[in-house]
């Protein structure tokens, strides 16, 4: 199974309407079970930074299969995983980046979103994974 | 003037339309006045390599305002401009990258459409730029 | 509203009296409010290794419309940023990139000076944002 | 010796007076005796992709201390030098960079102009290179 564009752009629409809700501009990616792009918006005004922020967010997400805050606490210095960020061409290891499952429990993709504080990241992601998988 | 995301959805889903209604599978990406990505598709099946090239050809058509396969006829051997492709990054100079210009004629954004043929390429992003013109 | 040419090259030439002023030898580079670079200059003899960082903070600044220094704070260990210089093809996140505002408080672009001290840095590109409102 | 930066901004003012005179939006940028960039202008709405192909022009001439153009002979296929524009981290071999010697006849830098026709930006960049050495 994989990642549809339908799904993908259901889950941009509802991480917009997440973020108009509260009241923030966000980067919005979508990669499908081969981590390659599916689906992308920028909000208008949204930092123009974040554009390969969010896209890395999902990227790492998919290579790994965890939240991208879950990488993020091992690859601190002392970590596990220190400075794994250096690897694919660069990784961002903090929240924003969430895996998405398909109907089987399997991964057949990944969110990322940036363009906040990393908790706000982190909610308008999760309400992008929810749309994908209604 | 900059192209604004409603703009670049609009052009997007155009797309998706015009590649239906031809049977074709496509990559589409979007990019505003300062060759940043706006918004970004790949249907369901499209070629994995055409993620990058839809990009790049958007960026090259905004980089220097004329339609990527203008750009192509001068980057042959011999030709003024061989092997331009070598800047920024990497430019695409066949055709499929088109400028979108706003009210007061001035370039404010730009499509770039891979999947298929160059011309059916080209004949998907026009279908794009009249619909971010609308 | 964009930075111009003209306000880029005013900034220029206040950062380069300013690190006169105070015996400094500096890189300086503007970016316009596509992140796009609009205006460089390398006293004699500063250091060659900012040309590149005085570019980054410029982009670095405009990416995230605020102080480099302040996303610095963030992206140390254990903080929220953690090693986002990976992205955007490497970002500087140490003083001396401040954004740059147009009439109506829109970013237009950003600076980014690098050379001395990061304090220095600092104060110097402040010079250069003064001299571009003007 | 080495190309001083007020050389190279009494190139980059030539190359804009020059470019004012003819109509044209261009893209200006100076390297020194080291392939390092000294000074670098953008007019208000020259092309975007010109940055670094300007860039590009300076350090190729400088790299090879001849116009960019005469390298470009070379480089075509069947050509003694056929690609080489994959070296350096890319190089732009058509017309519009040009060496800059000293008093003494040694290159002491370069410049590379992008913005129109590959004989305006050779043009242009005569112009800078005059200036720079007056």
């Amino acid at each position: 199974m994989n990642l549809s564009l339908k799904q993908a752009q259901a889950a941009v629409q509802a991480a917009i309407e997440k973020s108009n809700e509260l009241g923030l501009k966000m980067n919005i990616a979508l990669v499908d079970a081969g981590a390659n792009l599916t689906a992308f918006a920028r909000m208008d005004g949204a930092w123009l930074g974040s554009v390969d922020i969010a896209m890395k967010k999902a990227r790492t997400a998919r290579y790994f299969d965890m939240n991208t805050g879950q990488i993020g606490e091992l690859s601190q210095p002392g970590g596990s995983l220190f400075n794994i960020e250096h690897s694919n061409g660069g990784l961002i290891t903090f929240p924003g980046g969430i895996p998405i499952k398909g109907a089987d429990g399997e991964v057949i993709g990944a969110i990322g979103v940036s363009g906040s504080t990393v908790e706000n990241d982190h909610t308008v992601a999760q309400a992008g994974v929810d749309a994908a998988n209604q």
